[in-house]
């Protein structure tokens, strides 16, 4: 948050230990910070919070509008993944494999704070979430914006890892129960299925995410 | 659980409609079910844990010991992953990229029930769990069964994805913050990354453990 110039910075609030880790990033945004006792902490983010004696308010990240995807190499759809923790685990992947953006709906989806940033592991400062109304109709949009979009799906005949993505891809993906709904499968271009080879054949959705984003890169 | 043969079931409580849901397996493993109201089964598992009706009381499953690995073919060894969530997901895509067994040790390790059973998803009928008391020991002992043993290290020099895994494999992953251990590292044959390409380089263990599996089989 503190290298991210895109955060506004309302306040920061630490321990005498945390303010002097991080004295050259809070000096480097002009911030005086509020240093307070560790218990102080633990009051402010409540008891089962996980902190590292470093509070920071800021604003929300601007997000991009869809019209600002076009250009990009991949991006990751997500239709209607609801857990927090597999959410921010996927933006961390797609901050690793080179995503620079989520697609996703404003409704059935985690708010961009509390467990999904904790699993983000930072990525929130480093990959955009596009919130959408209508996820069919951002599917037609990146479609008009030259992505090719590749829903996955388990039942598919073609496989992701016999394909090659040679110009901005969109890799569409749905929950663990319900898969694509009929909408967002319709409007991919591919249907693929990742190869497995086992006795299960379902991947924890963030597990899948990243297998994916890694095929593609690899494959490019 | 129904269908491992492997499990001994000890008893059955379900919802009367769970009950006929499940019947074929059921019958099929002679088990007379104990029909209880879904308000008698939230007492029994606690507020908390979520179920779908049914509860099986199971002897626990035998698991392997380290020598009954000889001629498997792909192996993953966890050093001191702790969290039960991302021990789940990776006994699941164990299941669904083909290794047999998880090597981990005694201590440092998550218990093979509640969050890990449950993020499993079932693996842990499929996949056996060998619990050890010295990992760099059990690495050896997987080098004389010949076992190419490969860790997973975010600073090493070699990429995974550009090498092929003619005979059987024992990928060894650590926790996210401290790696592989030094005696773990040593008793190595390769030291891997996983190629990456964006802001961030690191990535949830249980995504880390599904890539490296699916590069794995891919490159076999």
């Amino acid at each position: 948050v503190l290298r991210n110039p895109k955060r506004a910075i309302i306040g920061l609030i630490a321990t005498g230990n945390a303010a002097r880790k991080l004295a050259p990033a809070i000096e480097a945004r002009g911030i005086v910070p509020d240093i307070e006792e560790i218990r102080d902490l633990d009051r402010i983010v409540g008891a089962d919070a996980r902190h590292q004696g470093v509070l920071i308010e800021t604003e929300p990240l601007v997000q991009p509008e869809l019209a600002d995807l076009e250009g990009a190499d991949l991006v990751l759809v997500l239709d209607q993944i609801t857990d927090p923790q597999n959410v921010g685990a996927i933006l961390r992947s797609a901050a690793a494999f080179g995503a620079s953006a989520i697609v996703t709906t404003e409704r059935h989806s985690p708010p961009l704070s509390g467990a999904l940033a904790k699993a983000a592991s930072g990525a929130l400062e480093h990959v955009g979430i596009v919130k959408v109304t209508n996820l069919a109709a951002a599917l037609r949009t990146l479609g008009t914006q030259g992505f090719f979009r590749i829903g996955l799906d388990g039942e598919a005949g073609d496989q992701l890892e016999d394909q090659s993505f040679p110009g901005p891809t969109a890799l569409v993906l749905g929950a663990e129960d319900k898969g694509l709904r009929r909408l967002t499968a319709e409007n991919c271009d591919l249907l693929c299925r990742l190869r497995t080879a086992g006795p299960l054949d379902s991947l924890n959705v963030s597990n899948a995410a990243a297998v994916a984003l890694h095929t593609v890169l690899v494959n490019r």
